[in-house]
């Protein structure tokens, strides 16, 4: 299987970064292909430009292009960012929304124009999302709603027909001790290798 | 009174920016003065670097310095976006991760590491929020909740410390008439002309 990481975060020595690094390892561990797109590292433009609402834009970026071609074939999607104000780093919004396109990813039936019903285009069998922070948890929880989780598995993977969506708050990062950061990665790492153990032993249509 | 107005949308004939400007008009026929910033006018750029990150990060980029100084002393904001995902799209995201800066737009006691009790910093006495949309409304409120309300009353300007936050979602605009895009403009403009009039009349401190 092809699993797709995308990661946001400006610091290459950060604990998102560790994170994704260690969803890397446990997917070559067990014979599958980590696609790791580190959006800072590839100076990834998250600015739609006018050209990109058109239906049919025409050529798009070759780093675009690329981005579509790997999220609308992956069997899973990582997605790795902290929290910022409860939502996504702007590198990793325009990167939603420059490649999740309509007609790609989703499309509406039978009318196109946000009416009607909308039907999943991506292939991918799950979505982890693995939400680093300095937030409390029961805060992020209970008072802010924890907006990610209903971002990233409702309205974006929801719609885009991915229902095995499972976000992980992790944190308080900024007050743990190194054993609770090496917890939560051996925990996201034992995850991700259960999850793909339990697809491949799914029958296949 | 100076007004923010922060309009995104990467085209200029767009009818968010045909409400942006009709905010404009209004808050001028009041005798305030509007501060608009066009972020894609502007060339914006989102993506907050690794230096930004830092409580004290030196000298910032002219734009977004200016920003800075705009936002945290203007007696009102008015933001203009589309719905993109239920969100702002990236080059707002942005605006919102590099300008609404942590000892400047809000600070947490007596920590500073997100524990602690927040304080609002920025001065405005409300805040506008104009959504556009192709999405019934219907559906945006009682299947999606409504992300965009949530997500800048209560994470961005209730931490900021804006009480008086309003949110306006106008749409569908794709199928829409002339007449009731006339009509919107209209009573955004209206709101924005009751609002200034009351907050011209309370006294202050």
């Amino acid at each position: 299987m092809n699993i797709s990481i995308i990661l946001a975060h400006p610091n290459p020595e950060s604990y998102t970064h560790a994170l994704a690094h260690a969803a890397r390892e446990a997917i070559q561990a067990q014979g599958h292909i980590p696609w790791l797109h580190d959006l800072y590292a590839e100076n990834f433009d998250p600015v739609t430009p006018l050209a990109e609402l058109a239906r049919d834009p025409g050529p798009l970026p070759p780093l675009v292009q690329q981005h579509i071609e790997e999220i609308t074939r992956a069997d899973g999607i990582i997605i790795v960012h902290p929290n910022w104000w409860s939502d996504p780093p702007a590198i990793l919004a325009g990167w939603r929304d420059r490649c999740l396109r309509a007609g790609l990813a989703y499309r509406f039936e039978p009318d196109g124009k946000g009416g009607g019903r909308s039907v999943g285009m991506l292939a991918a069998r799950f979505a982890l999302i693995l939400n680093t922070q300095n937030t409390p948890l029961h805060i992020e929880e209970e008072i802010l709603r924890n907006p990610m989780r209903w971002h990233w598995q409702q309205v974006v993977f929801g719609l885009c027909g991915v229902k095995d969506c499972t976000q992980q708050l992790i944190g308080p990062v900024i007050t743990s001790t190194p054993e609770q950061r090496a917890q939560w990665l051996a925990q996201s790492a034992e995850w991700i290798t259960q999850k793909l153990k339990s697809l491949s032993e799914e029958p296949q249509p």
